[in-house]
């Protein structure tokens, strides 16, 4: 029987594409990476562990910030090779996802050949990352 | 003024990785790669075009299947490197945007240390793809 770890078609990188959704609202949160290790944790922890590519490291969502996400449910694609998590976004409500202290990552709207910030900031990352 | 295809980073190969979600129900439906011609047919056609790298060419997204996807809304995120598309998913009802059949490609759910089908085929492939 094959681990469920080495039926992901990790890239070139041994990275994952992974999509973090709001489970009780649909938000699409914010988008990351896994390698093997991160994706390990994240089912044991039952928190989302990616893996930061800025700073080359396993990174806990929420270690600095407080904003963890509760992990209820994964999803893998059809070719093996992006991850669906369905979370719950914790440490403030409405949940912040994105580092500018927004709710989702996904904030700048395309309106007639520009990108518009459409989304409030919800708390002052300075306040978020002390 | 910055161009609004400027604005995006490009990653090492030219390539932005796309999350189409469904408008209506919230659902994310795949994962998929824009260049920078498929993002601008993308906003020029209102329907999504993605970058096939498996196939190395543009893919207008129902172009064999009839499954086209309508664009409602694009997205884009803080590190402006992945976008989100809110569509309406074309051609059967309720939508099909997997090649597998079924409604979306996040079908296989973790279930205990194994990757489980558990969304149903709506529609056979080869009835699909003639």
């Amino acid at each position: 029987m094959m681990n469920w770890l080495d039926a992901v078609k990790w890239d070139r990188d041994g990275l994952l594409p992974v999509i973090a959704q709001e489970a009780l609202s649909g938000d699409v949160l914010m988008f990351a990476f896994m390698n093997r290790e991160a994706l390990q944790r994240t089912v044991e922890s039952g928190e989302a562990v990616y893996w930061s590519r800025s700073r080359q490291r396993l990174w806990h969502k929420g270690e600095e910030s407080g904003h963890i996400q509760k992990v209820h449910e994964m999803r893998l694609d059809c070719d093996q090779d992006v991850l669906l998590l369905k979370i719950t976004q914790l440490g403030h409500a409405p949940g912040i996802a994105c580092h500018t202290g927004r709710h989702s990552c996904f904030f700048q709207r395309y309106e007639n050949g520009a990108w518009v910030a459409v989304d409030p900031v919800l708390k002052d990352p300075e306040h978020i990352y002390k």
